[in-house]
């Protein structure tokens, strides 16, 4: 293993993240809210780690394979993690080191899981860092390095590939610096058009940017008490859509920017996706109409819920845990389903859930027709074998990886079963609310620092779709060859 | 699809079942409950409705495939708990025919999920021919004619396969007919040690029975309010021993049978099952030894429990609902992974998630080193491609289902989460006792009748693997071709 390579990289994050703690500084000085010196400290520490590491760990060779790539990733988002959290400890607003990680990485990964009882009671500069490492977190940091720096190496593709959600990863462009930029400019324009429709709206200007950075990173960290209820019903449907918006493979925004709208608007997973969403939401709507007897309403809030929820978002205009069982269950599995890959939501990505049901079809006509050979066809391509072994394999480790988290969660004295696995589904999915105890109106703040600890690591995993943690938790990973 | 070859052997089931009826006939006159009756008229109707079938549908051609395999297992499951359900009925018993059909599909699929609220009252024939569905139901009925009847076809592998459990159903011999009675032979060898073992212990002779039917089968239906912890310590340890005996793959006792006790005893499934349940009972048993402050008692119990919950028995000693939640928490994870292939239990199969691990340990090293080709082993064979896609995607349809029957059950206004998806895990799966509302304490009386009727698919669609049912509703499949 590249091992200079490793901490090289992590350097140039760390020096990137110092940049980033310059907005924040910037809201403290804006609002006079008296937190600049815990970002300004932040800063500091993470240019001088970074610069540490970047002096003595000049790599000898720039090649780095799949494995560098994963722990270099792993490791990225780790520290930035753990230097993120700082802001919130030095100011003590979070006075709690495992909390303000908890709450850091929730922003990261975008869960938008949260320990705050009082959100109000913060200052605005914390808020504000607080939803801008959704923004970061969602279309991912590495990416933001390559779309920055000049290409470290030709194998870029590695890291890229680590952090992009999904099963597949399409280059948009030869080089991967473009498809970075590429990325990020369709990211930041849909992030503008979002603030100004709010504005619009006659949300303010700090509330618009805060909940766009949200909606954006499918994060969910809002800065209310009520999260979006208390916002009209105009805000609440821009939300709702642009929500949804973000849970779409970014790839699909490329083509139509090239013109390229039938394949684009062809796409399976697109399909699937409105498919499963409206199904959702029709259902919902059914189920709760009783609750509200007012179709608006009823419609506002089902639509609002579903796009929160199955794009892993996790904002709420309504208590759902008060819901009837039947919708809570739908809320469940959407959670597990998730958005598109390529998107910035989480789950387990809609593409993989069709690709399953694809390969359950062709194990079934196989059964049927022993000598048939038939092939799973996905945007239009037949897939190979090993992609559907990758897959179906991604699904079992998932579980594996699942029923382990609510195992360690379960050492809880308590909460009940309903409470620890909708907060393992809330957070291995990158959501953020879940059910009973920790449902939207609750915080995750009275579980002991253990379960947060391995809550966090669920967010890790979540985001990064498993490996790249496993790797670096790994020890065979890191001996020298 | 050779239709009459269909119902051919549906009607030899029926016939079979009218024989099998003499039983709890004889032991209704032994003691004279009045229950003759209905067992002489369900009797009656099963040999006329076999009867017919032989006539009208003697098959033109004796071939069958894959499909019909899967359709003629899954039809007579169906029409055997159709008609089973009938004594319970006609006696009045269970006044309604829904959970007449609930208790007989939980018997015949060795579920143990019950709708009685007093089983106390009941007949003793009624008692007997409830737990005797565990027993036919546990080997399976379509081994047991085949065991009996001179072969049907020489493509019978199709029907043996559809109703063994678990990825692989090996050939004990070159004729399936001598491999079924070989089957068979071991298993009532086994299950007379086991009633001799509880007449030794001072049960009565009806309870041994019964209960050595239920452990035999992994089924779990008993026939006291407090299911097993009535009993003495010594009895208690007997059906512990069974139950786990009983969920051990038969190949290896028929490889022991014939002195192969080497690579018997180095079975990859075996090891894992047995560590499996050693690592559970040594947990829980940590975790509840301060409610009972007394190591025997405690093991008892912790070994008891999971015997009865991973081999998906569902007898138990106590109320696990009322444990912490870290050790209800592992029973709801055993439930999961269930007994061993080729056993009597259900779940989804010590081989299968010993697979898929095994699958992702390669998948890890495929991407640390993309020029590798590991294979993956099992059994000391290597396993093909082809395998490890069907037993992931296996692992996916199940969930797939799972979630479905979730959201079906979630209709019911009254029940929670928690008592949903236990219950809808504890059909699945065939274990019969959940947590919450449909506890050990507790019956699924209270479920609607739609409710117990997608349970009771649900039991039938664990016990036989999905696809049998799967087959048997697609419209496709009846197609002349």
């Amino acid at each position: 293993m590249n091992r200079k390579m490793v901490f090289y990289t992590t350097g140039q994050i760390l020096l990137l993240n110092a940049l980033l703690l310059m907005l924040p500084l910037v809201v403290s000085f804006l609002y006079a809210d008296g937190c600049w010196l815990p970002f300004l400290l932040t800063a500091l520490i993470s240019a001088a780690l970074g610069g540490v590491l970047q002096l003595t760990c000049k790599p000898v060779s720039n090649d780095y394979y799949a494995k560098e790539g994963f722990v270099i990733t792993a490791l990225a988002w780790l520290t930035l993690s753990l230097v993120g959290a700082l802001p919130f400890f030095l100011s003590r607003q979070i006075p709690s080191y495992v909390d303000a990680f908890f709450e850091t990485v929730s922003g990261f990964t975008t869960t938008g899981a949260s320990i705050l009882t009082d959100v109000e009671a913060m200052s605005k500069s914390l808020l504000f860092w607080r939803s801008f490492t959704h923004w970061v977190g969602g279309m991912g940091i590495l990416v933001l390095l390559v779309a920055v720096l000049p290409t470290v190496s030709g194998r870029t593709i590695h890291v890229l590939r680590a952090e992009m959600p999904g099963p597949t990863m399409g280059k948009l462009r030869p080089r991967l610096s473009d498809t970075a930029k590429i990325l990020y400019l369709i990211y930041v324009v849909m992030t503008v058009i979002e603030i100004i429709l709010l504005l619009f709206g006659g949300m303010p200007l700090f509330d618009s940017i805060v909940h766009s950075f949200g909606s954006a990173g499918t994060g969910g960290f809002g800065i209310k008490a009520d999260s979006i209820a208390g916002y009209s019903n105009y805000c609440q449907w821009v939300i709702t859509v642009f929500m949804f918006l973000f849970g779409v493979n970014f790839n699909l925004y490329f083509m139509l920017l090239i013109g390229r709208f039938r394949p684009a608007l062809k796409s399976d997973e697109l399909r699937a996706y409105v498919g499963i969403a409206l199904t959702a939401m029709l259902l919902i709507s059914v189920n709760i109409y009783p609750m509200y007897h007012n179709l608006a309403d009823t419609l506002r809030l089902s639509a609002f819920q579903v796009s929160s929820i199955m794009t892993t978002t996790g904002y709420s205009t309504v208590n759902f845990d008060a819901w009837p069982d039947f919708s809570r269950t739908i809320l469940i599995i959407l959670m597990f389903i998730g958005a598109s890959a390529g998107s910035t939501g989480g789950g387990l990505k809609v593409s993989r859930v069709v690709l399953l049901l694809r390969t359950v079809r062709r194990e079934f006509q196989h059964m049927l027709h022993p000598r048939s050979i038939g092939s799973v066809k996905f945007e239009g391509k037949p897939v190979e074998n090993a992609t559907l072994v990758s897959v179906s394999t991604y699904f079992g480790l998932y579980m594996a990886i699942f029923a382990l988290m609510l195992l360690l969660v379960s050492l809880e004295p308590d909460f009940d079963f309903t409470s620890n696995f909708s907060a393992v589904a809330a957070c291995f999915n990158n959501i953020g609310p879940g059910l009973g105890l920790v449902g939207p109106a609750l915080s995750y703040t009275n579980y002991s620092d253990f379960s947060k600890l391995v809550l966090s690591f669920g967010m890790l995993l979540g985001r990064l779709e498993l490996y790249p943690i496993l790797f670096l938790l790994n020890p065979s990973t890191w001996t020298k060859k």
